[in-house]
């Protein structure tokens, strides 16, 4: 029996991988993915057949699992994180529904870079977040400023993903600027560049302060809510309980 | 050298422990948590000092884990979930940091119960979303319900943790209604109930269908948002990529 499974293995050490994706990495024939994150889980996917590519190339890479799943292989593609965040979950499942494909597929859930994120700056949180990526590559500038102004409004703790790239070199200034129209100046920020993979860094600062040259597209942006704070080191949005 | 480690058991079932979680949980002295998820571990927790507690003891676990500490023990506090959301690592931090104390505390993530529902209804938070507690025990009720509003307003695909209880049956009628205020009626929308427990329970449905008695505290809600569609028995939104 052939399978696809859409593999999360989390933010990059091995460690924060999940038994059952080493099981489905164990058990597949081919594992397909992009260049970077194959790299990360080598030392386990030595005696598999290996099919990488660059960035950017997701639905290519969508169409070779299924091909290959459809020549009765057992195929794992992964995603760093979670497959289901920003990932290849919905790719595959889109595609392998639109073209009437009966192929077992299945979603192994990752420790996503904002789980990882924020087991590194403490406890940021606790309370009800959002997660907003900063990329307009698929989704209109607009929607993204739009979510910006109301999670900031609402006081969500807020997590940017993909918060900078070359091609977007001022889209972080912006999302800083709506959301500081309704959080304080000294609302704490937690910055968090290749968490768990080498030259992992954690920065803690305010937002008037981000260090916006030092983020880039392995970074994570972690903003407060109005009871965040920080102590010892360590970002703390309290849930609410009487100490 | 003592230490706490605030770890994360994921949802339920052991596959979805980290090997980091599994790690902790061998090189400590006493584990403690809430008696629920200290039962879902047992089988590799035999050897260890286990101390639980019931529902709402969160500040005592704490404050008992601290004193472990104190005296020289590994002590493994653990969440159901990922620790760090609506978890006990921020309880952890809090506590040692207002008492001053220099005891090392390091936070292990886990699949949270969204990762775990949304891998099991297919792919629905491709895009940016907001996870909100219904809870009003720590939580003013007028903050949830300006949140609510405010991420149903910009298109966030909304993740209702806490979704119903004895003393607050109401609380998901409401969130539904002021969801409903900007969301379509046929939007669609996913339960789970028990994610990677025994009684799993994975349903399909629409905003204006929702089975609300069906609905209780170890369940998850998740509300699409406008591109989220149904098809062959999965709940995706598309990132946004052509196909
Ligand atoms: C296309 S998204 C993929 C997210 C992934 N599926 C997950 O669940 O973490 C890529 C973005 O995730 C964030 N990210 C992924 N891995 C990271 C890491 N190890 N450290 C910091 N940020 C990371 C960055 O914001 C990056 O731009
Ligand atoms: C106090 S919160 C704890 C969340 C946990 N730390 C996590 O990351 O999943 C409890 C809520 O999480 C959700 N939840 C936790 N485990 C679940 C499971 N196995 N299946 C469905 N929902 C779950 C339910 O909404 C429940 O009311």
């Amino acid at each position: 029996m052939s399978w696809i499974k859409a593999v999360g293995i989390g933010p990059g050490s091995l460690e924060h991988m999940t038994l059952q994706a080493m099981d489905a990495l164990k058990e597949c024939d081919v594992v397909v993915g992009y260049n970077t994150y194959l790299n990360l889980i080598k030392p386990i996917i030595q005696d598999k057949k290996i099919i990488g590519s660059g960035m950017r190339h997701e639905v290519s890479r969508c169409k070779k699992a299924i091909e290959l799943a459809n020549e009765g292989k057992k195929v794992c593609v992964i995603s760093s994180g979670d497959p289901g965040i920003y990932g290849m979950a919905g790719l595959l499942l889109e595609l392998s529904a639109k073209e009437g494909l009966d192929i077992k597929i299945e979603v192994i859930p990752g420790i996503s870079a904002v789980n990882m994120a924020a087991a590194l700056l403490g406890a940021p949180l606790m309370h009800d977040f959002a997660l907003i990526s900063l990329s307009d590559h698929l989704t209109p500038w607009e929607v993204i400023e739009r979510r910006l102004d109301s999670a900031a409004q609402a006081d969500f703790v807020i997590a940017l993903y993909n918060p900078r790239s070359h091609e977007r070199e001022n889209h972080l200034d912006t999302a800083l600027e709506i959301i500081s129209k309704y959080k304080p100046k000294d609302t704490p920020v937690g910055i968090v560049k290749n968490a768990s993979r080498e030259g992992e860094k954690v920065i803690f600062t305010t937002l008037e302060s981000v260090p916006i040259e030092n983020i880039d597209m392995t970074s994570i942006v972690v903003i407060g809510n109005k009871n965040t704070f920080t102590i010892g080191g360590k970002m703390i949005t309290p849930r609410g309980y009487k100490l």
